[in-house]
């Protein structure tokens, strides 16, 4: 008898080759967000694991993902199209349907990241942060019920954050580690997810809740540790639409993954 | 007669329904980049004008631009997909075709800005620049022969751009004040081209090209103004991989559009 040991995010992703580019899926309850429905990085996590299947090279450089509809715990679909294969980069999309109602729209170009050779010149640095273990929750320990994302990725920073122990700090920046709760390290796939998996630096303003229109992610490089130092930014809300930014850096001090969502505030 | 005055943008960026969602264009040599190639935002303005006959809001939210080949000069062909159209938001895809190659694959998301009414809350600033009328060329006169964009889209800064003049300043960022030659005030689909007609800012560090993978756009009001104040950035280049970050500002100081860009130093 074989057993296969797997972490939870490489169980919960699982995506089944049904041919002609297509693959089916489950998406289960255990990343969800706001209100039971799956958190949209969670969502990205599906086209990326069937696009990585029929694409030829191995690092998601840049996704695109466009939200249509939330997603609906259960059976789901994802049908790939191979836009271009070319030596350096290759291109795909991936349509994520639940039912027959299409919630995800990813067009997202691959590379190999390891054969990046060209120059470095980084002028960002990462949060200064004290290390994982002199850190607690960013939550406080509070949870809303249905917010299973949080059991399943964990945040760390010196303070709880602002908002989740009833006083917004007024300025939507947080600063705090991440890293998959039963310690999985980061790969260059699951890096576009994780962008997608703190609460949004919005409710640092008093606001509740913030919708993703679309996400954009730029992985930059293979992580060298699983603990992740994250940055998240907002400086411009205009008439409730809001970017939101994220870097992720390794403890080497290297920039990892850079994130940027157009989101919207619920109306009240 | 009649005689219609058309911008040289308009006349430039035409295309014809052909039925089924697609459209013929004829992409001309008056608004390309290094090489002689179309640029960029060009290429874009083609999915964005059909995008903008299929879908039902007026106005280009998020843009985003997957670069699959260089444009070719001459006819063209743009085949768009209504992915979702809802109340407050509507999807597309658009296709552009050289011959028979797919150059560009555009998905955005269109609004109706002007009714955007949630919360405005705007940490940035637009760039401190003198008017226009008290500065001058950024290219200091220089042009280079194929670079016909330059002589569409003007950019005034009080000095000439240190690459320019033979001396990059080191410093990958530069702030100017961006038009239409021809004084076309900037609509929201226009946008979405501005934001790619200068020089990289990676030009500030000595480098002699980029080659864009992938532009968004976040559009994020309806100019107030025909000139508009330009900051573009470059913090991160990793392994020849860089971001690029455009901010444009009307005279109003209201932030326009926002784009990110992932761009890739040529190999020596």
């Amino acid at each position: 008898m074989t057993v296969v040991r797997m972490h939870e995010w490489d169980a919960d992703t699982r995506v089944d080759a049904a041919g002609d580019g297509r693959f089916t899926a489950h998406l289960t309850d255990r990343w969800s967000g706001t209100g039971g429905r799956p958190n949209g990085g969670y969502l990205v996590a599906f086209c990326l694991r069937a696009l990585g299947e029929v694409l030829p090279h191995p690092d998601p450089l840049v996704v695109g993902a466009h939200y249509l509809r939330p997603g609906v715990v259960g059976p789901a679909q994802v049908d790939t199209e191979v836009v271009r294969a070319g030596r350096r980069l290759s291109t795909g999309e991936a349509r994520l349907r639940c039912g027959d109602r299409e919630v995800l729209r990813v067009v997202a170009s691959y590379a190999d990241l390891g054969a990046a050779t060209g120059r470095t010149h980084v002028l960002g640095a990462p949060p200064d942060l004290p290390p994982p273990d002199e850190c607690g929750d960013v939550y406080g320990g509070a949870r809303l019920p249905d917010v299973t994302v949080a059991d399943r990725v964990d945040l760390r920073a010196p303070e709880p954050h602002g908002w989740a122990t009833g006083r917004p700090t007024g300025t939507p920046t947080t600063e705090f580690w991440i890293r998959f709760a039963d310690g999985r390290p980061a790969d260059t796939a699951s890096l576009a997810s994780l962008v997608d998996s703190a609460a949004p630096a919005v409710l640092e303003l008093g606001e509740t809740d913030s919708a993703t229109v679309e996400l954009t992610v730029h992985v930059r490089a293979r992580p060298a540790s699983d603990w992740l130092a994250a940055r998240v930014t907002t400086r411009h809300v205009l008439g409730g639409f809001h970017e939101e930014d994220v870097e992720l850096w390794d403890t080497s001090g290297r920039l990892v993954a850079q994130s940027r969502q157009l989101a919207l505030l619920p109306t009240r």
